[in-house]
């Protein structure tokens, strides 16, 4: 199997194109962000994912992780060396202040640099992804003495970060967390265990940053007692060097379905005299800035999705070329598998539902950056509001459609598919953990139902329809796309425009809410995803009719945003239907 | 985690009050199988399946299987004693003939047994299916001969049975086979290699009978020269004792996603002289003769998906019940996730999808049993047609939703599903080879469209549709069920009777056919599945009507019927408007 080659056209194309990276670029601190500054990154990182990261991801998958006797965690062989390749070559620091040393970039830029690390080996990637949301969790709250302590050497990626807020008896639901946090001088004395802390330990790095969720003595009970607190492995010295380890330490790693090679830990706070910890923030505020940093987590697990499903892609169309079997339908002779119409259906319903995944984080991330920069309040507080909805949407449905990409590339390769040595099974198998970890899709869901729609009243949905509906009427290219195609997308919007009703009215039924929540996810981001490709079209249609040097791109673009707005956004109406459905099917399950 | 209980009121409802087993009880030669005599016997699987077979489940799956430097394979602790069991209980002989041991009872009685193996563990249970689709094979195919040399033995389950198709060159298209056959005698010798032959080595059986496909030297090309022969592990004498061992073995396993403890082996046939085999039915014929066998086999695979799904569902519901997690959307306070809108709807999801694809898949399989004991030519032909079109929807939409069931349950599960400990992730995995073997779902539906309804020019298909339509025009409980949920399973069959009319229309633009295949397969399958859940309800509505003693059973598969019908079916639509929309779709994509 060929190792991951990043898409960069396809990349650059949706960054500059769909996402409005261009008019970043205008904004007073991302001047550097040229188009052509954008490519020659997205070509340097596509360079290493493919070369050092991608070979590593099944040597990493068959060896796995191990827990020594000394609690430390070695990883597989490679892992470290390309780490450190990594970030000597800066792509630690992309999108962070330059202040603690970073590059100043958009946010957004560095969004296609990570779906290329994630396509490339997943597990891997998940070493920088923590760890640029522990910075963002620290750049936002911590004082300056801390961030001047630890930014540094984090942003520079000698040091890596960990998200702390599971707990055996706290899951989604983190008012439960019991682990403690007890003053003592300028700091804290933290004890308690976490567990499913990824990269919460490992020998990749001189440091590990852990961020840990405690009460303090006099926390309130609930959500609104926690805090979140800086606990480093080794303790950091004032100028900055490594002192004594602290009372901390991994004491079991998880087997899981996929991600082998990434550590998954349950970690043991102050079995001693008690770990030092430093406060981030207000005390019994750490939910909320712990929040500061997982919306962007959202967005990249998000692009995680779009990433394996885009590398199950690679290998399915690679594998579709190169089997010879059988005649297809209505042929007359053997051919590669990929002239049978069935698997063209499964690799382009993988490709369209890739692209479109694409498109709708890219989207979302530059929305991000918008967000940040924009100088208009009312245009701000739009884009956050729409950044807002989108969340949910990229979280959600990114990591749905690579259940089913992954799936499918599995399929393409048959009886081989099921074979571990194909490679296609791992994917299959890392992608399971993205509709769970980060919120689990039911969380968005009811975030997107809850938060988002229902206390917004309606306001960002209804923006976002209208952008839709305003769309629909002004395209120039509605006689080449065609009246069937097109009302396929115009009844989407009407269907998501009409569910936003229903549940404005409905919205006192909670459990009525409750219940449709992940349906109404579900279409608003099918119908989303549509937009995304209804606009592909459109533009890649404006460059066919005028003079283009990329004639091919743009027509496989079109070709594939037609089989998605044929193909797959019709899924919209069942959702729609299941929603108006859904007060005739009581849903009264009791445990048996 | 508990061991799997049987769902033997809802096996014998579908059976009996569904899948019309009442009926099959007066044909002659079925009188033993009354219900009483039915309940009977599932309560005894219930119990071995609970409490032998499913322990071994995974402990099975972290075992695995070993191949030996002697070419022997050795299965995980506990499977061998299991079997002898198994056949010691006279599980394996149930639907056989009695003039060669078996129990003459109907193979679809035999069918909610073998749900109870697959769903107790999936592994293990895949060495009766294989030993059962040989013993077909050959009542079907052999001479009397080999009939009274290998029959007894097999159906008592002393010996078990493989299918010997697929070679590295030859997966789907079985025209590209090389493995020779020389004659020499009365018999032939047999060389080449075989591969993925499932439970083709193993230690839990005295022999081992291989069926084989292979060319004879006069064959001609392509699929009619292929002929099928029997060549057992352990040469048999004339008076049934075991001598030589043949010329062929187990040269490797491969490492798979999932069922790890059901060897799938590399068999390697004549190295020295030549594996010694016979010819099973005519030369040239052994296509024919092999799909005897794999009839009934695509069904009990169809069935697997029904059994795996029951067994995700299991686990969910436990977890779901004891978790405590949250308070639900719209509640006051923490509860067990069972009590959470969104988790329910998961919870149903399973359900429904699991009761529906049980109700499909005994349909089919009691429609199997008519097929050979009806008298009157013109409804046997029917029931032959309409087992016909049944097969590839049981076999392509059960594994299907096999794959959302097992991932749903994970889903509830939440992080612990992803940890190999709880369980669930080992459904998850062992399901996904459901749509793979016994004919990828890509050939289910090439069937179904091609062969069951193009070259049958719709005849099976609308005799199924006119029976919906009957059905609907005849319904005693519309006012209860209500116009809603009556009109979306209407529409479902509008739908499906367009479809069949577009293919029939369009049935030379074969391009166009294999492309809207797997949709329509998919679409066919959610109408039917739909129709049983509306008979479901309906015969339960009528109960409730009426005395009965199981209100909480007919109450709960009238909301399980409702669920399917608004949630679930809905989704009849989006492959619908896919279908129609497959023109404006073109697949063109070319290998990169």
């Amino acid at each position: 199997m060929t190792d991951y080659i990043a898409p960069l056209e396809d990349m650059a194309f949706v960054l500059n194109e769909l996402a409005d990276f261009s008019q970043l670029s205008q904004i007073p601190g991302f001047e550097d962000a040229t188009e052509d500054m954008v490519a020659a990154i997205l070509e340097e990182a596509g360079k290493q994912a493919h070369s050092i990261i991608s070979p590593l991801n099944k040597t990493g998958d068959l060896a796995g992780v191990q827990l020594t006797a000394t609690h430390d965690v070695v990883t597989p062989e490679g892992f470290k060396e390309a780490y450190q390749q990594y970030i000597e070559s800066g792509w630690s620091s992309l999108q962070f202040e330059p202040e603690y040393g970073g590059q100043g970039l958009p946010f957004s830029l560095a969004i296609p640099v990570q779906e290329m690390w994630h396509a490339a080996n997943m597990a891997w990637g998940l070493c920088p992804l923590l760890s640029q949301g522990a910075i963002e969790a620290i750049a936002s709250n911590a004082s300056t003495e801390l961030k001047e302590r630890f930014l540094p050497r984090m942003i520079e990626g000698a040091w890596t970060g960990t998200m702390n807020l599971t707990e055996p008896q706290s899951g989604s639901d983190l008012a439960t967390i019991r682990t403690k946090a007890t003053p003592q001088g300028d700091h804290y004395l933290i004890k308690g265990q976490k567990i499913f802390i990824t990269w919460g330990e490992h020998d990749m790095a001189e440091n590990i940053i852990h961020l840990v969720l405690a009460r303090l003595p006099d926390a309130p009970a609930g959500s609104k007692g926690i805090s979140l607190f800086l606990v480093p492995k080794y303790l950091v010295n004032a100028d900055g060097s490594l002192g004594d380890k602290n009372d901390c330490k991994a004491v079991s790693l998880e087997h899981k379905i996929g991600i082998h090679a990434s550590p998954t830990c349950a970690m043991s706070y102050g079995d001693e005299e008690g770990a030092i910890g430093y406060l981030i923030g207000e005390k019994h505020k750490g939910l909320a800035c712990m929040f500061t940093m997982m919306n962007n987590a959202r967005l990249t697990v998000g692009l995680q999705g779009v990433a394996i499903a885009e590398r199950a892609y690679q290998s399915a169309l690679e594998y579709a070329g190169e089997r010879v079997q059988g005649i297809p339908f209505g042929g007359d002779e053997t051919t590669p598998i990929i002239g049978h119409p069935d698997v063209q259906r499964m690799l382009m319903t993988i490709k369209s539902l890739t692209e479109a995944g694409r498109a709708m984080a890219y989207q979302a991330c530059t929305g991000v950056d918008f967000t940040e920069k924009l100088s208009d309040d009312i245009a701000r507080l739009k884009m956050k509001r729409r950044v807002g909805v989108l969340t949910p949407m990229v979280k959600g449905w990114c990591t749905e459609m690579a259940q089913e990409a992954t799936s499918l590339a599995v399929q393409v390769h048959g009886g081989m598919g099921f074979i571990e040595e194909t490679g296609v099974g791992q994917y299959f198998r890392d992608a399971r953990i993205l509709p769970i970890y980060e919120g689990t899709n039911g969380i968005q869901s009811l975030d997107l139902i809850g938060r988002k729609t229902l206390f917004d009243k309606g306001v960002a949905m209804y923006e976002l329809i209208e952008e839709m509906e305003n769309f629909i009427e002004t395209m120039q290219m509605k006689e080449e796309i065609g009246n069937e195609l097109l009302s396929i997308f115009s009844e989407g919007v009407k269907e998501l425009r009409q569910s936003v009703e229903f549940i404005l009215v409905n919205g006192r039924n909670q459990a009525l809410i409750g219940s449709i929540s992940s349906n109404y996810l579900m279409l608003a981001s099918y119908v989303v995803a549509g937009w995304q490709m209804m606009r592909t079209a459109e533009i890649s249609l404006k460059h066919l009719a005028n003079e283009t040097d990329r004639e091919e791109f743009y027509r496989n673009k079109v070709e594939n945003s037609r089989f998605f707005i044929g193909q797959i956004l019709p899924r919209s109406g069942a959702y729609f239907k299941a929603i108006k459905a859904s007060s005739l099917c009581a849903n009264t399950l009791k445990a048996s």
